[in-house]
């Protein structure tokens, strides 16, 4: 067993800004703070100065983007996640990860183990989706030119342009990654799932973000009077859209892995009414895995089942990809050693490796540098809601563990 | 084979009078006249004058039936239908059987047969429930008072006591049912569906008009991320309302008629998004059998089977009926047989006996007195739709039989 170690964190400084940023759109136990509403650009510039507390050289970008710099150090690593939130969401749900990254700088200034390397943070706008997946991060990324993104109207009909314009955003100039500065990049995050409660266990090694594919698959048949038309004259879409949706389990069964899920999230019978028989019928499935091939065998079993039903009854099928972009991210093997061995340390027996069913930030860097993230439970494995929370010593701990990662990567990487 | 008859009803005239009905509202092909809009208000009228013509004693009444009587008889066969029409309606559905009404009221006083006996002819408002469900008939079959219905707003918002002040009827008298005048009831009908093309008869009697009972049945399960929550863990309502809607068939098949149908109209996922796991999830079942106790199995076999599903899935079920009182109506059997004599007559080896899948104000008449119908095609079983259409020469097929029918009982019926 290992002696206890000094702290390098402050868990009772990391639980007060955490809850001072729960305040900015606080609604019960929940946070209402989509990016770049008034009170989400409030939030940035606290962060901002907290940043700058911090020692760091902090300002908000010309896409929003919080951005502290470590100006004494020639190779960080990348720190960050995100603080806006769902149209409902919960207080830790990007926050916590942000607010890691801020305790880590602090931590490290104050370890004063380190000049050359040191640690940049950001709060990545946008992660929610009002605008657009991973705005803040894929602008940093030099994926994305803020100017070809100001037309993106948001969900509430707000465009980009006029919320960045409204914040006193726009034309600033936006933070970059910069290869030559940049050496990594690490996240953590609330785990958002129900795995880490179930097995007691205290902190989650992410291996991978799983690779998204989803489709909208729809049955065209011939809509009529559900009076007057008799059952064998019928060519009825939602029977053909059942015979789809009844075969597809065992049809995925085989070519998955054991992390595999499928979700069919939406169904519409067209034209909906109680006494019309209907002439279209359509589901959307969302295929999520974290190995590309399996991916690709799922979406092949559902679309050679989808063409097989229209074969087998009278009906006719489209099978549309409306999500193809979200490929899985490998994390880097060193990057998930070091935080394996964090872990070991603190918490002995209580971690554990586990893909990540949810999108981050990190995916969007992982092509680009070697990447990790480290989860906490989720109380309930709820998130996405008023209600997600995570145990105080749970928090504290993986802010501890996250901390003590990264040092070990700043004192050995080349 | 019979010899060729002098017709009692004049063709000319009365597809004159349909295509005169068809042009207040007419769109393309289809008509556009909801109950007691101002063009359905002008359309009535325009028939009040045209039953005047034929003699009759006719109005617009208070809750905006057209009714026609012949005051030269003291009994009487009551013939109608409706004149108004579906937010996209065809031109025969129900206008058809109007007009034959007035043709057949016509034929009698010129054919000078008949004097004691006669027919009592109406347009009977709102079948096509702008506001409520047969709305006309059971208004003049004393089911409704004119005052009670006030206060009912119809789809579009606006309410049946406007709209009949806007009407000038408001305030007026209705026309009731005369147990000691009345002897019966007779509708004609185009049959909606695609029946009688497909055995290529020209004429259908109709034995009897299905019940309806609807059944929204609704499953709750836990609402999830559709990433982090493994399949293992989840509990999913789409899944449960899936293995419902699986199994319905083989425990509905044993216990149906022949002529029996069910649909499922409408399924809805909660909240109906591609990356949430549906807490809850809904269908939207209808059951139609002419025989009660049918329905009575079907409905107890739906509601069983939501039950086992219940219980052997992690989801709770609710179920709601949400329409009872469509009970089935038999046809008279002495009107049945005069219909099929005189179909017999004219179109010898071409018409059928069958159930009316669709509702008919004919159905609120058959408790109170003896009720027959007779339908013609519908050219590809095509209705409630701007392509409903009926071949002309079985348009007047059908106006010649259903008056030799007339004819027949008005002779015999004691």
């Amino acid at each position: 067993m290992a002696a206890p170690q000094q702290k390098l964190t402050n868990p009772k400084r990391l639980l007060a800004d955490l809850h001072k940023l729960r305040s900015f759109g606080s609604v019960g136990n929940g946070v209402v703070r989509p990016a770049l509403t008034p009170i989400d650009v409030e939030s940035r510039h606290w962060l901002v100065e907290r940043m700058r507390e911090a020692g760091l050289d902090a300002q908000i970008d010309g896409i929003g983007n919080v951005f502290g710099r470590d100006q004494r150090a020639a190779h960080t690593l990348l720190l960050g996640s995100h603080t806006d939130t769902q149209p409902e969401g919960g207080w830790l749900d990007g926050s916590m990860g942000v607010i890691y990254a801020l305790e880590v700088a602090r931590a490290l200034r104050e370890s004063g183990r380190f000049s050359e390397r040191g640690v940049d943070i950001a709060s990545w706008v946008d992660e929610e989706m009002r605008f657009a997946n991973f705005l803040g991060s894929r602008t940093f990324a030099g994926l994305l030119e803020p100017t070809d993104a100001y037309p993106i109207v948001g969900r509430d009909g707000v465009a980009l342009e006029h919320a960045l314009r409204q914040a006193s955003l726009i034309g600033r100039p936006v933070a970059r990654l910069d290869p030559k500065r940049h050496i990594g990049y690490l996240e953590a995050h609330i785990e958002q799932g129900g795995i880490l409660e179930a097995s007691n266990n205290r902190l989650g090694v992410v291996t991978a973000i799983v690779g998204i594919r989803s489709l909208e698959i729809e049955f065209s048949g011939q809509q009529n009077h559900a009076g007057t038309t008799p059952m064998h004259l019928r060519r009825d879409a939602g029977t053909a859209l059942l015979k789809f949706w009844a075969a597809l389990e065992e049809r995925l069964r085989p070519v998955v892995s054991p992390g595999s899920v499928w979700t069919v999230g939406r169904v519409v019978l067209h034209p909906g009414a109680e006494s019309i028989v209907p002439g279209k019928a359509s589901l959307l499935l969302q295929l999520r895995d974290v190995d590309s091939d399996v991916l690709a065998r799922m979406e092949l079993a559902a679309t050679t089942l989808g063409s097989e039903v229209a074969a087998t009854t009278r009906a006719e099928v489209a099978i549309r990809p409306t999500l193809r972009n979200a490929v899985p991210a490998k994390m880097n093997p060193r990057f998930q050693q070091a935080l394996a061995e964090a872990a070991q340390l603190l918490a002995p027996g209580h971690w554990m490796t586990m893909p990540s069913g949810a999108g981050h930030d990190a995916q969007v860097f992982s092509p680009l540098m070697p990447t990790g993230m480290l989860f906490v439970p989720s109380i309930g494995g709820i998130s996405h809601s008023f209600d997600e929370d995570t145990r105080e010593e749970d928090i504290a701990l993986g802010c501890e563990v996250f901390t003590t990662a990264i040092c070990s990567l700043l004192d050995s990487l080349p």
